[in-house]
């Protein structure tokens, strides 16, 4: 990603010269593209694509030449996002029990691996406080069992709209969320399932697995829509077993998939290497 | 594989001693152990085994051998089978119109990877005639559509009962069978499923794969039992795919992953590396 | 690959503005964009692309709209390369003993997923020869054993030559090119060598391999160039594999990433997907 | 692992019998066989095995059913090792300055994954103090740049020593080890290279690889001895990689081969699932 400068996602109906109109518009106010992704769907008719322009050269205000994309845009019928470099992303991480994929997430921004900031870690249950404290972030416990369900998404919600976050990672978080909830969200929802999708949907997949006899087991990272682990997927990992391994050593090597397909399917997201088309997540990986 | 030994698949339920009472057998007529896998299930209280024996200094006739090891069986109330070697598996390929498995079959047979005796090429359409018959093998035409089905299948029984097959490969053969033929060469049979199972069960699996915007595609290697591609999964292979493969691209990477995981499952299977348990096949891979 | 159309293959020096040009030339003249890959490299300051375009609305000519290319190419101080849609590469393979190289390639060829052309098969040794001739290809024997070596090598070309290869397939061919045939042939000599290079460069890789206790083996597509294995690499694929494998089985299990990285090697070089940079090869993959 | 038990593993002189002997000594104390995993190599002539050995019915004490199996390992000419269950193995951490290995192993430690006991963390830099501290762990610096080096591995080796460890991990520890060091604990470091061994020894791999253009990067996990990375392999992982990846992409994707290869690594070790054999390393995996 460079250090300063735009990444533009745009996706439109398929159409000649998309990419001369584009990368004229660019390079005529001087930004140098760095790298310019785009897919032509012929079976949908859609175009996608993602640039990433250093803007150090730019003619006009960055702010400028969005506002002026607009006109290009529109004739296309476009839709488009500018992202303004550098940034974090403001990140809140749900959780339940389990802290693999918490420590996973923190881990890697830590790092100034993911451009994330974490505005809070939010589990209903208090397990995982410790390990987000620890690590120097804020841990809310939101209660949200039985008939405190209800509530409990409501005060969710204000907590993450007044932490302004673009993105809620669902970090082995084990509530099925409400509708509106999705709704409200929607787009900015990652969850890490922990099958290979569409195989073995809800509770226990590791130990569905186990009864089917699978060869190899795996996670799925994906957008969260109202429907059941039905939404976009992102990324996926795949991890071979045997006859062998239990339940629990499925669960265990599970553990690896999550992380690694969770971690990347952040990653694309945090860097707008996603689009979203209907039931279809496309990916430009780096 | 040793030149000339016997393989013994052994599964009982779950007892101290079992290892050391068949060593114990083996030793104590010089049969020498090549190879010696178990696997003792704590979740089902049962125990596998697969042995390779070399023969040559054994002091009686291997056939003694196999009828006095009856005594050990019943007493551990084993289901076991002895296979002598050298062999090869007589074995039939059933297809219909593609011909990438049965080619890969026709080539690993060729180069003696798989010791197997092509009985012959058996197709519901006459497309695959050319391939088997240019290899050198017999290729027999059954017809089976619509009203001449019944009729198709009791054909297609009485050449494999004729030709004393021990494996039925179906080789991306498009027809389901019938209970009847399931049951009778139970444990016989092998499919390869060209999706990742139990994803996309059914037909069309890329297509299936494809709307639902997977990460990864599979193919499936089981044995054949009445319920729709629900037998024991012997192996299985992925391959990654984007958001820019087409349905049709997903046919094309698909191809390799449908020979690789049938030429592997094949081979389990021939090598008697496989033990049925219920739903599920214990593999012992080499 | 669109059924008629252009691909065309670029490299320059970087600088802002290249794909506006490029795109806009394109549209210009109403070539419609299917595909547009592209790549500037940091480190080396180069840029480089690959574009499929579809021709069916074009306002002159394919040969006036590739003849008029050149001013803008010169301008971009570029190197680049169209070729006209549909067509099939012409191709000789080259072997010696084994044929499983040898025939997934004509496997390929035959299924139309690659689209080659044939021209003949060649081989240093007679074995080859059933394996080709009953697929319906001419094999040419060429004897370049001790002194033969030389004046073999030199029929070779004149072969080639008179074929009008553009690629020349070395399908497990066991003699070292000299470096004037390499020279001659540069950029068209794709080997698939059979070790994870740069490990085990040289004669028996897998034994090697055995010897050094590596827990994967692997294989290697590259292109040919006069120092011995060091050609820049395609294409790579990599098995597991235990304690117990032989180097029998490790050759056995080697003989599939030697499959699977020769044809995605030469589907790439066939569909113009790769471009090379002094020791490397950017591949755009499909 | 059982709860309470017995692992032991055995090398000796491959010959007839020595699986029944074994077997019948374990069943004839009423030592319950849970898993018995054995390798006869036919190259090498010897034969090796691993044994999970459930004790609650043993009619011995652990103690002497250990003691009384040496006149049937001295009869065998083996070596062999008993290890008691429960059990922790004793590992000292040695890191440099990056800390994602660091990181990786302290959190499976954590999660109990792995039945390690930290006894230290130990530095030649003071980077990675603050991890270990604030996951409850010592950590000692020991200076050993340039004149302090020879003093400095003194004292290294007079802590392990003082914390009795069984196990000591190289968690990207930057500094060669003198050879009187890696023979005073040989067999008990375990450490990560960041390649796919035995390719790019030495320093930099990840720039060797870039320049080279391989198409899949890799980490290596090995014993380690006094010649560099020549030690025998435990596990190795890979990763595909792309032209467009720098080389501060190549160590981004690789730390994620480095961390899956070392954990798995050390599993190995500390379940007792390795032995050596000269230059290469049999491992039982689970």
């Amino acid at each position: 990603m460079p250090r300063a400068g735009l990444i533009l996602k745009l996706s439109c109906p398929d159409q000649p010269g998309i990419v001369a109109k584009v990368a004229t518009y660019v390079a005529g106010h001087r930004g140098n593209l760095v790298e310019f992704a785009q897919f032509s769907d012929k079976l949908g008719g859609k175009f996608f694509a993602r640039l990433e322009i250093e803007t150090s050269e730019l003619d006009v205000d960055p702010e400028d030449f969005i506002e002026g994309f607009g006109t290009l845009g529109r004739s296309l019928k476009a839709d488009w996002h500018f992202r303004r470099l550098p940034f974090r992303m403001r990140t809140a991480v749900l959780v339940t029990k389990t802290d693999h994929c918490l420590q996973e997430v923190l881990w890697r921004a830590e790092l100034n691996e993911l451009p994330v900031e974490i505005t809070s870690v939010i589990g209903n249950r208090d397990v995982c406080r410790a390990v987000a404290e620890r690590a120097g972030f804020r841990f809310n416990l939101v209660e949200m069992d039985g008939e405190r369900r209800e509530r409990g998404f409501l005060e969710l919600r204000d907590q993450l709209v007044e932490q302004k976050v673009e993105l809620i990672v669902l970090a082995r978080f084990m509530q099925i969320l409400p509708d509106w909830f999705c709704e409200e969200f929607s787009g900015k929802i990652i969850n890490i399932h922990h099958s290979f999708l569409p195989a073995f949907i809800g509770a226990n997949p590791y130990k569905q697995a186990h009864e089917r006899g699978v060869k190899l087991i795996g996670a799925t990272c994906h957008y969260v829509t109202s429907e059941l682990d039905a939404g976009p997927i992102i990324e996926q990992e795949v991890e071979r077993v045997q006859h062998f391994h239990s339940p629990a050593d499925l669960v265990r090597l599970g553990r690896d998939c999550e992380r690694s397909a969770l971690a990347k399917g952040i990653r694309y997201h945090v860097h707008d290497r996603t689009i979203l088309d209907g039931h279809r997540a496309i990916v430009f990986p780096d």
